[in-house]
């Protein structure tokens, strides 16, 4: 059975309601411009689904530190990524051409191309600007370090997955670019805050790491297995997309000639017929490429729990395994 | 007479040699990356041409508060600069979809427009990255707000410089955050580095801005009476491209229905036609737009050099004086 993504979120954010309605009521007030466009774009992307969990994994960190009280400085952060993951989607759909995002048009196919570079850039600009805000170096320092790490992860990208002979750890080295290095300083920026020890600080960042690597893998899964209502995204997105993933580098591996071929037409190629989407599943079904993707997810997800067991007990850390045990379980 | 903006450069930078190679030598370290494309594009634009007249203005101001020896953090403030620079040129070529960058072909011609995206992204994340190992939280905050000034200007001028019906102060309120700011912050960097009084940080930005006006308003005139090779730019790009300059705006505004007619067909419809150019130049002789257009400039080189009565001497401030004038020297 496959959890809903929102049931997923609501689980925890029941306890942090108020500092995710901050987080939100910040995203507002700072896209506010005197340029109409940017609050339009902005609203329809952050709007279309998305599920807040980096913002979410900085407030629950944070809670690690924090009695009862939330700190705005870290309200201030998580809006900061949320805003840096943001500006990255506007400008992945007009890297890859998408024309949906999360089942809906993406902001490019209404606005153009264009406008989603500069608000990108806009959204870009004004998570700095938050971030010097908080005034901490050190947080800048890792998060800036991220924004050239992400976009090298993109570039990477574009040559590796498209490219159906690119090896697992290829594949996964793009993903801790990309994807992961996001996650990490999302729980990274709490401990450098409150000026913690470097062993709780290694730790945070590498749950996060583990945490972004699982995340998308059980995306990749997803896109094949998944129920759409519940997926936040449409099944079959990649495939239509030409998005070569781990599950399909195991199918193609495992291959013999016409499979790859078939890959290779559909995926390479991008000539995509009627009911090709379904033999690719019956290929994924039939090499195990979901499950053995959902087995690697598992050793992250181990990874991830290995990283907390050095923290002293508390709500938050039971929290942060809750939250990757859901994560896991949008496949289970 | 146009003098060649090479000459320009040479001008003052054989007193600031060192210093210039130090820039470029900090640029072409911090590209390094495992990505073999992210130093090839980078390569390929800042190469092409490129004056470094924003860090060239960082060293210069610089000089006012230093000895004979030169800072590393003010030769890592002014490499900033220049990657953020950079990230714009290569965004501003996907926008614009343009062939052409300085009469060569535009990177996103050799590469496409997704690395040219992703590597725009990349350079802003490094400059950040620099501007935090400089470590003034100060600097940091202009310069962030500076970058998301930048991208609402360019998104502004997707809408006012497409309209041929827009007016001069629109016009000057796009060339004031998409270029102006820039000019504003490379010379802003020093006094706040330094720590120096707001007189004088309020002194040398707005000498920066005014700049930065006179800059974009010489350019706007020499896509239209330039000499190529003295450019930097082909002549007639903007045309091409149907980019509405200030000239166009004042040619519009006076000229008669068949001639905004004409406007109207090149520039909003984009259908151009043999000698529609030399028409173009024939118009804008006939209303006086580029004399015109220069006259607004020389406003703002005095707004400028009014900026800089307040400073006690230094040849540093003469320096600034004098790059100024040669500025506008391209079209006297």
């Amino acid at each position: 059975m496959i959890s809903s993504t929102s049931h997923l979120f609501n689980q925890f954010s029941s306890s942090m309601n108020k500092d995710i309605e901050g987080v939100n009521a910040l995203i507002w007030e700072k896209i506010g411009s005197e340029i109409e466009m940017i609050p339009l774009i902005v609203r329809h992307i952050i709007e279309s689904g998305g599920k807040r969990i980096r913002p979410l994994l900085t407030l629950m960190t944070a809670g690690h530190f924090l009695s009862s009280e939330s700190d705005p400085k870290i309200i201030k952060l998580a809006a900061c990524i949320e805003f840096m993951h943001t500006a990255t989607l506007l400008h992945d759909d007009v890297v890859d051409n998408s024309d949906l995002r999360r089942g809906k048009l993406a902001a490019r196919m209404h606005w153009g191309n264009a406008p989603c570079v500069l608000v990108g850039d806009f959204l870009l600009g004004k998570a700095f600007q938050m971030m010097v805000e908080v005034g901490s170096l050190t947080a800048l320092q890792v998060l800036s370090k991220a924004s050239a790490v992400i976009a090298e992860g993109e570039i990477m990208q574009l040559n590796a997955t498209r490219n159906i002979e690119t090896s697992e750890s290829s594949y996964l080295q793009v993903i801790e670019a990309k994807t992961s290095e996001l996650f990490a300083v999302a729980c990274e920026v709490s401990p450098i805050l409150y000026e913690r020890s470097d062993q709780e600080r290694v730790a945070f960042r590498s749950y996060g790491r583990a945490f972004g690597i699982v995340y998308q893998l059980i995306d990749d899964v997803l896109d094949y297995s998944g129920v759409e209502q519940h997926l936040g995204k449409t099944v079959g997105d990649d495939f239509r997309e030409g998005k070569i993933t781990l599950p399909i580098l195991y199918a193609f591996q495992d291959g013999d000639a016409s499979e790859q071929a078939f890959w290779k037409r559909t995926l390479e190629v991008g000539e995509v017929r009627n009911d090709d989407f379904k033999h690719a599943i019956f290929l994924l079904r039939k090499h195990s490429a979901l499950e053995r993707t959902v087995e690697l997810a598992k050793k992250y997800e181990e990874e991830a729990l290995d990283s907390l067991a050095c923290l002293s007990h508390s709500s938050a850390v039971d929290q942060m395994k809750k939250i990757l045990s859901y994560s896991l379980s949008r496949v289970s």
